[in-house]
């Protein structure tokens, strides 16, 4: 019998420790990023998770065997050091292998940019994410779900798990992926939406974070077939624009928790954090005609927003009020789905949203019907049967206060924050029509 | 033009905070839990999402269409009064109505214990969610995966977001789910093995809180075909004792977590919150013996343990050491899969481990193989074609630290700690052979 005390102390340091540890021993334990022998003298750039450090090595004390991507355990002297990256560097002692790659990159993993066609990027990510700026991406999405939830536990909701197996679909239409569960037909999760109503009705103000899946087969620089949805639902709302406010304090947070925690992997991307001042929230007939006023593109989709003109009511907004971010409010009644709430005022539109995050859609939303009557009205109108909803019905029928919510596309926000030109950057290993590895 | 600010503020109060408002006006929304109308007085029980308060009504006040399940604002004057639940309650000067339910409860959900038959509580979930005692079990649950983030990230894990559809199994057998992905064959990911593995190569200690999916055809209390996997991967340990350690520091602040977080729910469910001290961790084939010699019970399968076997070490274990948990380590190298590490020591066993909670398996974790060769030769010991594996293999052929890591049910975790005879009460809406819905 071993003993287990969960005292779980390391004598390692993590690359952000060493500042604090000029003038004393270390033992780092990490990948060789990089190695360049002068001679005189050999530099070993050192990778751990939260960073690299630069390690001057006698070249006596140098394995022979050591090359890129070994791992090795390192002890030495933390010295001062203004021209290494972080202010110091490790003055090498002692170099111990603990494991050897078989064989070499086939990618300059070390250098800043890969600058790779993006098939190759992505056939080769469990290694390209090795890469500094592109591993740094990843460490900002992390930063970014980790605000989601404690901005909404800071609000009272409580995080649920709900499943991906369904036996119907949420969003309608046929961009649903099919399975057999043991014999049955069933369906992979569009959204989390039915459950998380349901919630509402229990924990009254709910989110998830968890993977959806959308079965398009167009196959765009902003769409995926399976993403990670940050929702969140929240009963007693007084109007939809409560749902606005929630997601504007969100993303406050979560810019502030990433200036916080995120400042190397941001200066290392050039990314400018959006400061979250006004947002305005624009009714979508008045978003797409000042838009289209404006920068003199016709309306041909009076019912939907094209990919340009998202980017242009975003720099409409942005040029008249500074703002990154603009709400589209009140979409038309017949592009959103049955569970949307009609606006009273006029029940073309609904009271719903979408924000656009420098000219891209990151979040639709909107206040859902509560009333069991009104709910299947909508369905019968739509020419949708409502025994087939029997048990997402069943809340409306006993009961549910005026709710609403939202979803928010995790790699969606990552891509837009981040400035990349296709959301893949944003997914460690994307799912789209053509690609089902690695 | 609408201006969001996000600055959230309700003037709603929540349960928990009535307390600090006594002698004051105040304002609550939520769902009428309860009424009884005693003639000179009505109580109404308003449940939020955080517990319920005794709200004290004048008759007159009181509209006659409220009922159970309702949705109301009330406001009204919070006062001391001992005999109520949490000491506090509301003397109601107004009742404004939010909504009706369209029908009456099926179920008594305001009485403590509902006892249904497990499958009709299944099927009326959605409501049966409402009772206190149900939904202080996935409060519970909430605080538990929150602590297994919190825990992690202070010891420098990223989280990771990797795809539930994938293109092979990493565990695998036959219990795998298949499904059409545009035409070619494609999987439910069993579980995130090869993903966090191959982070591991780049942020060298990631965790992930996803489904996971396993089309195993029995029906037992503990199996689920969908739950929650509280998964990580750690590199760079020094023996595969650093994962045991990991787990029991994340147990032991899981349990402070709880006890500072859920303290009304633990009393509610009258769970015991288990002390973690010492954690013995004993070689499976010493468990095993020890409990079939203590408990006169003949070893019938050599390589595994029955559901009673995991019972009887959990009772072994307790009786002597007091521990509600058990480590079993060295499981036999055949029942576990090909990425395992073999005991250099006795290849016919791995540096594997499972934790027993309270007599049952609630983690599965190891050592995995770094070394590109050892990883070949034991696929091809097995009969598997390396050629079928190239991207995971990439990770190993190009560097791969010593590194490991574990699974965690989330829902046994739950079942566990609460109680509870079955796993289908830990989860909000269970996946098994027979069910499909709510």
């Amino acid at each position: 019998m071993t003993t287990i005390t969960g005292k779980f102390l390391r004598e390692d340091l993590q690359i952000g420790q060493l500042a604090d540890h000029v003038g004393q021993r270390a033992q780092l334990r990490g990948a060789v990023h990089g190695l360049r022998d002068l001679g005189g003298v050999v530099f070993l750039t050192l990778r751990k998770g939260d960073g690299v450090v630069q390690c001057v090595c006698p070249p006596e004390l140098v394995p022979q065997a050591l090359c890129q991507e070994a791992t090795v355990k390192l002890t030495g002297a933390v010295r001062q050091e203004p021209r290494a990256p972080r202010g110091v560097e490790l003055a090498v002692e002692a170099v111990e292998i603990l494991s050897l790659p078989a064989r070499p990159m086939p990618v300059p993993i070390s250098k800043d940019k890969l600058n790779l066609k993006l098939d190759t990027e992505l056939a080769l990510r469990p290694l390209t994410v090795r890469n500094l700026r592109q591993r740094a991406v990843f460490r900002i999405q992390a930063v970014i779900a980790g605000a989601f939830r404690t901005y909404l536990d800071s609000q009272n909701f409580t995080e649920v798990h709900t499943p991906k197996i369904v036996s119907a679909g949420a969003e309608g239409g046929s961009n649903i992926f099919r399975l057999s569960y043991f014999g049955r037909k069933a369906f992979l999760a569009q959204s989390p939406q039915f459950y998380k109503q349901t919630m509402v009705g229990s924990l009254e103000r709910v989110y998830e974070v968890a993977p959806v899946f959308r079965a398009e087969k167009h196959a765009t620089a902003r769409h995926l077939n399976e993403y990670t949805s940050l929702d969140c639902e929240m009963g007693y709302i007084d109007s939809f624009y409560d749902l606005l406010e929630l997601e504007a304090g969100f993303l406050r947070h979560c810019m502030e928790a990433l200036k916080e925690r995120c400042g190397r992997e941001l200066r290392y991307l050039g990314v400018v954090v959006p400061e979250i001042g006004e947002i305005p929230a624009v009714p979508f007939e008045e978003a797409k005609r000042l838009a289209s006023e404006a920068y003199s593109r016709p309306i041909r989709d009076p019912f939907d927003l094209e990919p340009e003109e998202e980017h242009l009511i975003g720099r409409y907004w942005k040029e008249r009020t500074g703002s990154d971010f603009v709400f589209v409010t009140h979409y038309p009644s017949k592009k959103r789905p049955f569970y949307a709430m009609d606006d009273p005022a006029d029940p073309r539109y609904t009271l719903s949203f979408d924000l656009l995050f420098r000219g891209v859609e990151i979040t639709t939303g909107g206040q859902r019907i509560h009333d069991y009557a009104q709910q299947v009205e909508k369905m019968v109108k739509r020419g949708m049967d409502p025994a087939e909803f029997t048990d997402f019905l069943m809340i409306h029928q006993h009961g549910m206060p005026p709710h609403g919510g939202m979803g928010i596309g995790l790699e969606r926000l990552t891509m837009q924050l981040c400035g990349l030109d296709n959301v893949r950057h944003a997914c460690l290993f994307p799912r789209d029509i053509h690609r089902l590895t690695p």
